[in-house]
């Protein structure tokens, strides 16, 4: 019972064993007259995914699953409803592959934080359907969720945009990055680095916050002002009422002093969280917000008019990803999460490519 | 050595005992010319005063300490270089008492974020003489930090403005309180009664959350649309994505399950804090923020031309602090402090009044 009733998909079927990737085939959801099917190329691999596959998020995963929330492909089916995608375009799926579109937030263009809404990969479907990720042949997605890749963005270098350029885009956007602001932001790796790009597209002056000095030459590459490295006592006087806002990356945060990141706010500056580690954030006391009255918060993904707005950007702009290909395959997934789980040497993300390869053309 | 050089005062001397004031001559500030020495006729009794004395917010407190920042009286001397008073006139004093109004954040109006802040009370003047508070017969303080009581406000409904009325007011206005608003006053005391009657004047729906379901009644008196008690689990169900921000007046907010709180928010609504708690927040992971890109923050006080605008709005709107009277003197400054540690029936603000009783006519 292949596609497209099913997809053929390398899945984790145990967390105990989870950079071991099983390729078997996995139901898809029933097919809609709103939906989309593609015939992937590339995923990138998100931290996500690993957070999921290790129980790091909780060990109640629904097994056995294929993750990879960053996908591009060959539009292969479209229902009779779909308007903005036909057979034989270049589309790409993110975190967020449903929701009810129709409550408050949805029509606020808030439908990332719509409470029916459903994840890419491990979510269930009214109909009680798992959803799978893009470790896989195929996808199908709701129209909403996905989006016309322009022309100008190569395939292994638009697909980690789709999670984790937007997830930097969102806040970055909304928090007001342009000409004039001033803005941070903390840990340079898959996120980081996006970061750093949108903030610089967008005018503002940006700097990279972190622990490591050897990120330096890259950071300055990326387009930032100036490198602040946290890994001696004190580092944050010098920094003192800088920043409009700081948008956090790092995986770290149970280790920061935040009183020590937020003094480098303006005030009502905000910092922003897009990571989330697997561990709670050290212990606070209300008043650590006091000496510039900041906030501390944090989002989830972004919408579909930021997807496109960020997607154009990159392509007006020639925004480059940094990204490492690995070919898709078992020992390929294997890689790819081992090393984002290890932080080994990821500059600054993978995309899985070479699908035909593996599953043939699929048009 | 009294007045000029010395102050009257009800003071602290052992954090061991902090509900026994004893009276006795404390140094003023050396007398400059932008200065203003007021005779002290009313004061608030605020939690700050009562945290302070008894070490909550840390021991090691200058002492004696005669705490008090919600100061009335009538200005007695003004330097040559005061503009904004003259003898004779009613003026107030808030929780902050100098500020170099020199940096950046003075220049902005954000003299309450100045990072050589003086508080009204406890801390240390350039010269090392330690700012002493309003359980006194005199203070002297910057013009800066002195403000034309309207002649519409009663002195002792006006005091407790000065301090737990900006606290409140300062962020519910930078928050955009206002018609067509949705705002949340969690906690209904000295500060929160301040918080439902300042954003119901601004014209904003406004909400109370409390755990005392016998507080009703008051909420709705000070013009609150509707009451939500927290004393049964699953009280936050009915109100998801329904404020767009909420102020936090509680001093129990280590008991909180602050990701309830959170759900009430609409997407990217905010959490503001304006009670400062011994202890600290519950610990929490960032993910808590995800389900609607809130924030979380917290504010100091309010800056001279918030303190303006809200004794301005209290006159025009006859808004009237709930106040209640206690005759300054060692048993009545006791009584004060304690009923506000046990929380002892406080509805919602003392002033300690009659101050010619004992300190005499000083014009």
């Amino acid at each position: 019972m292949p596609y497209p009733e099913t997809t053929d998909a390398f899945t984790v079927t145990d967390i105990k064993n989870w950079s071991t990737f099983k390729r078997q085939e996995v139901p898809l959801k029933p097919f809609e007259e709103t939906d989309v099917d593609i015939a992937i190329d590339a995923c990138g691999v998100c931290a996500s995914d690993v957070h999921t596959i290790t129980g790091g998020w909780g060990e109640d995963i629904p097994l056995p699953l294929c993750v990879g929330h960053e996908v591009i492909g060959k539009v292969v089916k479209v229902g009779s409803k779909v308007k903005s995608l036909k057979v034989g375009d270049r589309a790409g799926v993110g975190a967020q592959i449903g929701a009810d579109l129709n409550c408050a937030n949805c029509k606020a263009d808030q439908e990332n934080y719509c409470p029916n809404q459903i994840d890419t990969y491990g979510a269930k479907y009214p109909d009680g359907t798992v959803s799978q990720g893009g470790y896989s042949s195929h996808i199908r997605a709701h129209e909403y969720f996905t989006f016309k890749i322009p022309d100008a963005l190569e395939t292994s270098i638009a697909a980690p945009m789709l999670c984790a350029g937007l997830t930097t885009y969102s806040p970055i956007k909304r928090l007001g990055a342009g000409p004039g602001k001033k803005v941070a932001i903390v840990g340079l790796g898959g996120l980081g680095h996006f970061g750093v790009l949108w903030s610089v597209a967008l005018g503002a002056e940006t700097y990279v916050i972190s622990h490591s000095p050897n990120k330096k030459d890259e950071a300055l590459k990326l387009g930032a002002k100036d490198f602040i490295v946290t890994n001696k006592e004190g580092w944050a006087e010098d920094w003192k009422f800088k920043f409009d806002f700081i948008v956090n990356t790092a995986d770290a945060t149970d280790k920061f002093d935040l009183s020590e990141y937020f003094s480098t706010l303006k005030v009502n500056g905000t910092f922003h969280m897009v990571g989330f580690p697997d561990k709670p954030l050290p212990q606070i006391q209300a008043q650590v917000f006091a000496p510039n009255g900041c906030y501390m918060g944090a989002s989830h993904i972004g919408n579909r008019p930021e997807m496109i707005e960020m997607l154009d950007l990159a392509a007006k702009q020639n925004i480059k990803s940094w990204v490492q290909t690995i070919d898709i395959s078992e020992a390929g997934c294997k890689e790819a999460v081992e090393r984002v789980y290890n932080n080994d040497n990821v500059r600054f993300r993978f995309t899985l490519v070479n699908y035909d390869k593996v599953f043939g053309k699929r048009a």
